[in-house]
């Protein structure tokens, strides 16, 4: 899965949305979470190619929200999903955090109240979508309704089964208002999960981010990777798939978001808006203030 | 107003929040635009500053979101007013654009819609309100509503003066709650502002940034330095103090901005949370996994 470098950055050229998508047949247990496919290089050179990453991402975000300000209506949204520890939270600070918090829109779920729950599963989804020009970003989303609460039992199977055509309707509408859908699950692996939580009983400053529900989930490790297989091979669909992120190396999983992002946003290829004034006519009355 | 450097940072070791509050008397016409209180650096010393104080921030912003996660009711909420290009994006960009995205609660108010307007002026801003754990920003606040529609005429003179006590007693009430409240005016001199519209008219790139109404507000400029004047003395109470922050100079008002907001969040002190559980028990259950 891994080809060869084509350049000193370590990138080979395949477009990762190609590479990491979920198409027909995909068996999630075939994907190697230490693998790092696009990128033949080491953790530095990782670290690097983020780095060159950042200001494209910056300047493409920046013209998708001076578009909007005249009338575009196009927006991204990131769906990031995974296992406790998977590292969503560390791409939200360092992919995410490159561009202007101003353009951004954070929602990270939790499970729902019964307000919510009242409402229906997507209520509170529809609520937290991007603006236009906006990049949302769902920490945990909507999938949580066909992942923990079907390995937790919390409704009938028939509830959730039910879900899968819910959400592919629900998906399909927000792309067609201008909604690009990027949805990414982060494949942790299994012992390396142990290994971060241990290190985060070590920390003190981490004490806050473990639960002891955490040890609860992993012991239920196989049903969330099958309830994962179904959600991920039910709803990628063409206007809003699934890719799926090797996730053991956080410097790999970073960039791969980060080029995700950047392969989305080359496509919408948002441009600066021309001028809506005469310019020389502006510059004339500036001076003369 | 500029004391002598006592380090080698450029930093003389005075509070900016002493340094810059609105007391008694304020005058905004004896504020230097250009000036550098509490800073004997230049510009490069200024940007190395605001680099040294951006993991301190990062961290500070964490734990207080840590705390909430368990129980914790605290949050801020940076305000900012300014002119046109007095540099509040910037602010959001290199000040709080350090902090995990998480964390942060971005606001941008434009000109009320009817709908906004219909149920009083400060209905919009109360559901912007920061949540326990986040620093909120508000990108223009109510205080357009003493100044715009002040300067403008949008209300009756009746109407704006009452709007001086409802802002002070909504901004005691939010206090009360938890929120740490730090209103920043960004003072921008008049001859830089028209450097600065002049360089956007320069760049295709800035046009959108660009607005003919600009001008329309250049002309009105001492009416609007009246109408700050009288907001920065009517509304700098203990709970929620206004601060000038010179801004001629955007490296020093980003590093004034993040030095108010430091010493803010030093104040609060916000500590990691316990363990909420038995750490060696957790340790053994995790093993067993």
């Amino acid at each position: 899965m891994v080809p060869e470098a084509s350049g000193d950055d370590g990138r080979d050229g395949v477009r990762l949305s190609d590479l990491l998508r979920v198409e027909k047949g995909f068996r999630l247990e075939e994907v190697g979470s230490r693998s790092t496919p696009g990128f033949a290089g080491g953790k530095a050179a990782g670290r690097t190619a983020l780095r060159a990453g950042t200001e494209p991402f910056a300047e493409l975000q920046e013209r998708l929200f001076a578009e909007s300000r005249f009338g575009g209506e196009r927006s991204v949204l990131l769906v990031l999903q995974g296992m406790d520890t998977a590292g969503k939270g560390g791409i939200v600070r360092h992919v995410v955090g490159a561009a202007d918090p101003q353009g951004v829109r954070h929602t990270a779920f939790k499970a729902p109240t019964s307000g919510e729950r009242a409402r229906g599963f997507l209520w509170r989804i529809r609520r937290a979508l991007p603006e236009p020009g906006e990049i949302g970003v769902f920490d945990r989303s909507h999938y949580e309704d066909v992942l923990i609460a079907r390995v937790q039992g919390l409704v009938p199977r028939a509830t959730w089964v039910a879900r899968f055509d819910s959400i592919n309707a629900f998906e399909a509408e927000v792309a067609a208002r201008g909604t690009t859908i990027v949805k990414v699950m982060l494949h942790l692996g299994r012992k390396e999960q142990r290994s971060r939580l241990t290190r985060r009983l070590g920390r003190p400053d981490k004490y806050w981010k473990y639960s002891p529900t955490d040890v609860d989930a992993r012991l239920l490790w196989d049903d969330y990777q099958q309830a994962y297989q179904d959600a991920l091979t039910r709803c990628s669909t063409d206007l809003a798939p699934w890719y799926v992120v090797p996730a053991d190396r956080k410097w790999y999983a970073r960039w791969a978001v980060q080029q995700l992002l950047l392969e989305h946003l080359q496509a919408l290829d948002p441009q600066w808006p021309a001028a809506a004034f005469d310019v020389a006519a502006e510059r004339a009355r500036l001076a003369a203030t």
